[in-house]
């Protein structure tokens, strides 16, 4: 973190006191509030939710503080087209079997295909541009339902039903809330045509296990792909382990490298702005929460 | 495919000797140089490879000879892309895993990496145009290096040493003549930094599959996602069905049944322009390969 900062131009200096910005890569601790001299203009936070930034009173409006926000989400996106694919493909079969059996390998393709995306923040938008070039159409499914920019349709969540009908691909990439926990279940899996493949890179409880369980076995859904799930960590023993139209990646769509990498690139770009003197990226707006 | 050629204008008769053009769905036989009488004027053939047509000397300048290059791009490209995530985000070991352990799975991502594309034909420029919204950068390898649309840079076969240096991910997607046959052997391999991962979507002879099984396993490699092999079918226990880095396709990039709908495509489009007199899609150069 010390050569990124460097690489954008800063100085890094050994007394706090000297300081004229803090990059925290901690948990918001006391520590952290008794290094917040008058002197500090600018402090960079590591997470992309500030939330308990917030509540601990760090960000107060007397300086600017910046959040990693936009700098994972291409991550994690590009994790969802990654399960995406292997699902529609078949590669968790391939890699699972020792021999040439392309009879048994029917792979279906993203051209002229429907993914419905339910959240449609950064992780959502950012997969709505992957897919683009693969000419799949894209339904956004968000909280309130307005465009989502790229999306070829964008609905409100009560209007769910109509998205997974349409839908030969499902990707959840929403936070959990208490109106999306368990979103998919027994009465929504149903909405699915035959052959749908869903793909989890949100949060494990967005899904009742139990049901896609049941969904898999019936041929509702033709594949599952989850980053994530319910319960975390999956137990060993569980049927989703060797599942045939199942693959499972033990939440690494944002692996600490890469999240560490991602957060570098960012304090490099943001010394730079912060040395010329020009806005930041990702600057925290205390009222909004974000 | 009676539909598609009636579709452009052509008219199917029952006699072969009344023909002025064959449309040829299976493999180079004997039968169907035997159709080959003098007054057939144009070959259409079903796949995008023509070398097996070119050595049983079925291509000889004699008539006009199409191949189906440039119809089954976009599926191939989405599976190539499909290989690449699938070996970054070391989805074989999860696929093969029953326990959940993150630490093992060590990922990369597309972003700002270098994928190198060794045939830049409808493959590989489609796949370039897929890889845009990930942030990687591309490097084209043609025969002759002319600027490839969309690629960062342009290199001709004779500078490979270099784009092989530069590359986090290699894929082949050129045809095999006998300037590629084996383009990938233990001299080629040696130029790539340790970690490089190598995806085949091309032909299996692109590769020298014993130095590919020793660059997987002195660690030059860090993963091999293949989807054409040598000897192929890859016989019953190879080393590379079980190599943790290795993910196998069984040649299913164009599944037989998005192939034919692919190829019903380009023969409406070629029976019109014969019909027209016009200048056929992919005519085959029997003295390039393809």
């Amino acid at each position: 973190m010390v050569d990124a900062v460097a690489a954008g131009g800063g100085k890094v200096v050994e007394d706090p006191g000297a300081a004229e910005a803090i990059i925290w890569l901690g948990r918001p601790t006391e520590e952290l509030r008794s290094l917040l001299h008058g002197g500090i203009s600018w402090l960079q936070l590591p997470s992309a939710g500030v939330e308990n930034w917030i509540s601990a009173g760090l960000v107060d409006g007397s300086r600017t503080v910046t959040s990693a926000v936009g700098s994972y989400g291409p991550q994690v996106a590009e994790h969802a087209l990654a399960l995406i694919l292997a699902s529609l493909r078949r590669l968790a079969a391939c890699a699972r079997t020792t021999t040439w059996a392309p009879a048994t390998v029917r792979g279906s393709s993203l051209r002229d295909a429907c993914v419905a995306i339910v959240g449609a923040g950064e992780i959502g938008r950012e997969l709505i541009a992957m897919l683009g070039p693969l000419g799949a159409r894209t339904i956004a499914v968000t909280r309130r339902g307005l465009p989502v920019p790229g999306a070829d349709v964008s609905l409100s969540t009560d209007r769910l039903a109509e998205a997974l009908r349409a839908a030969d691909v499902v990707v959840l990439a929403a936070p959990v809330t208490p109106a999306t926990t368990h979103l998919m279940n027994a009465t929504t899996l149903a909405h699915l045509r035959p052959g749908t493949h869903l793909v989890n890179v949100g949060r494990g409880e967005l899904v009742d296990t139990e049901a896609l369980l049941a969904a898999l076995n019936s041929g509702q859904l033709a594949g599952a792909a989850l980053d994530v799930t319910e319960p975390e960590p999956l137990p060993d023993g569980h049927p989703l382990w060797t599942h045939p139209l199942a693959l499972i990646t033990p939440h690494t769509a944002n692996p600490e490298h890469l999240r560490l990498a991602a957060l570098a690139r960012r304090l490099t770009e943001n010394t730079k702005r912060f040395v010329a003197g020009e806005p930041l990226v990702a600057v925290v707006d205390p009222e909004i929460g974000y």
